[in-house]
């Protein structure tokens, strides 16, 4: 029964790339049965850079509706809000007296950020975050953290904190793995380069009908005549159906763009038709979720339980190794 | 009716020249009806130096005990542990998230600790503990701190934080005061040096008698003949009986001195004497808490209560003013 963490960036309503990289199979992992899913929408560590309240909340309001939308399974798994588990600080603090400052400061996220805006634009917050995320994964004893290449760095500052403690204060904390997802599956966004909310390129699954039917048609084609056979490898539009769509549909999609006489127009709107069709559900339900907000926030509250109950019994042995609490 | 804020360094039984410099103008603090006096043992900043847990319980328990025993009034001030309100990290990691890198990296406490030690000696506690030492100040709404002149700098950096996130947020935080102590009363330790406990030099009122006494006997002094007069002014037995005895008896002890005929080591009496006069009830009460932890623990209770009630309020307007919390 091992415990799989995972952390969700709290930065909008989640696209199509969301969905397919990050949710559809975050909601796969959290109707396992024989593993704990533990997934956080990451409001502290928001706070590094956005520092609108207002912002803040609306995405973690549509990030949470979005999980549930897509089925996310909170009595198997487990959702919450970081900063719903303050207990996360405390064991930060603790942990930040075992983080060596020259670790910290050779950090690819620190020397990135520092050299990009320079060093008075940077906070303590982003200076010492490794160590917010290492208190995210000790606090929940995970076995394991899906994580992308360019967060493994993380994962070993995680383990060499823990390990030193350990190695000083008995086996207090399990020692979390890093579970490199070698494949991962790129969407492109509506101009061909990888789908990014940064990049301006993103198709949003939870918008209204009309704008979602707008971004589709703003996909970039080739400029082909309707009647010219097409290459559907080089085409965003097929690849994007690809991602959605059977195989069967797949190789009649092919087809049609093989044989000619099928314009681009056509093709998007059989995306369109798609994702309206793979997502209606989701998109419904998401409507009603940001509708009711208290629904959001019941569930929030649920994954709130089952995670401060993890973490007060890993913080209880914290305190007891390390001389806090009571002195009786 | 101000808020008076003084941290507790926890670094064991305090010594005479704690009693002197500090808890007994804290004790008188704390009662007060005009102001509230409120007090916390630092127990979480131990743990930047100190990480051996039975020295953190045992230095908390003599701690909290001489304070109580020299008749901290925890009623109408508040004595508490720090990590008693946890809320505190949830505080700093907030505060780290508005405090410039370069700020931390310029106080004086980090790159004095970095010059002696070398970088990879310092951990990210000790970098980032202005921090910690800025929410300690604003989660009480603190309007003065006392403080010693090598202590402005963190006042200075709490204001700093503060300002900072008022202007982008509202008036959350209330911007405290320094006050500075200009007088300090300094104790000499037995070596004619300032009694530390890091010189070795300490009078350990709370000891055993005979322990007590011997420390007094080790007091250096001058070598003069019994017959000899001699200068209480530069005398370092005459110059802790000063602090402790009434005006007419320092005379009457001056006297002796000038007279000649009277040695050191009757001196040595009269000090040990007037120390165990005026320390008889605070010695009792002491040895009475440490065989009842229970009894600390239950005033360390009250305070956490008291402090904790104020806590809540100000981390609410924090939560609320940043964007934590519920989204309804």
């Amino acid at each position: 029964m091992a415990r799989i963490l995972t952390g969700i960036q709290s930065t909008g309503v989640p696209h199509l790339g969301n969905l397919l990289g990050a949710l559809e199979p975050g909601v796969k992992l959290s109707e396992q049965k024989d593993n704990t899913a533990i997934f956080f929408i990451a409001d502290l560590h928001s706070l590094t850079s956005l520092k609108e309240p207002q912002a803040r909340i609306e995405n973690i309001r549509s990030v949470a509706a979005a999980w549930l939308a897509c089925g996310f399974d909170t009595h198997q798994g487990i959702l919450f809000r970081q900063s719903d588990v303050p207990e996360v600080c405390e064991l930060t603090w603790y942990l930040n007296c075992f983080a060596p400052f020259p670790m910290l400061a050779n950090a690819h996220s620190f020397k990135d950020k520092s050299a990009k805006q320079g060093l008075s634009e940077v906070n303590a917050g982003l200076f010492t975050y490794p160590v917010l995320m290492a208190a995210d994964i000790l606090l929940y004893d995970t076995d394991i953290v899906p994580v992308g290449k360019d967060q493994i760095q993380h994962i070993e500052i995680t383990r060499d904190i823990a390990s030193s403690i350990n190695h000083q204060h008995g086996e207090i904390f399990i020692l979390p793995k890093a579970q490199v997802e070698e494949q991962v599956k790129v969407v492109p966004g509506i101009d061909g380069q990888k789908m990014s909310k940064s990049y301006g390129n993103t198709i949003n699954v939870f918008e209204e009908e009309k704008k979602l039917k707008k971004s589709i048609n703003r996909i970039i084609t080739g400029s082909e005549p309707l009647e010219a056979p097409k290459n559907p490898d080089n085409c965003t539009v097929f690849q994007l159906y690809s991602l959605l769509a059977d195989t069967s549909e797949i190789n009649t999609l092919r087809n049609a763009y093989l044989e000619g006489n099928f314009g681009y127009g056509a093709a998007k709107q059989i995306l369109f038709e798609k994702i309206m069709e793979k997502y209606e559900v989701p998109r419904q339900k998401y409507m009603t979720f940001m509708q009711n907000p208290e629904s959001i926030e019941t569930a929030l509250r649920l994954g709130q339980d089952k995670a401060r109950a993890y973490a007060t019994s890993v913080l209880d042995r914290v305190r007891e190794a390390l001389g806090f609490g009571s002195i009786i």
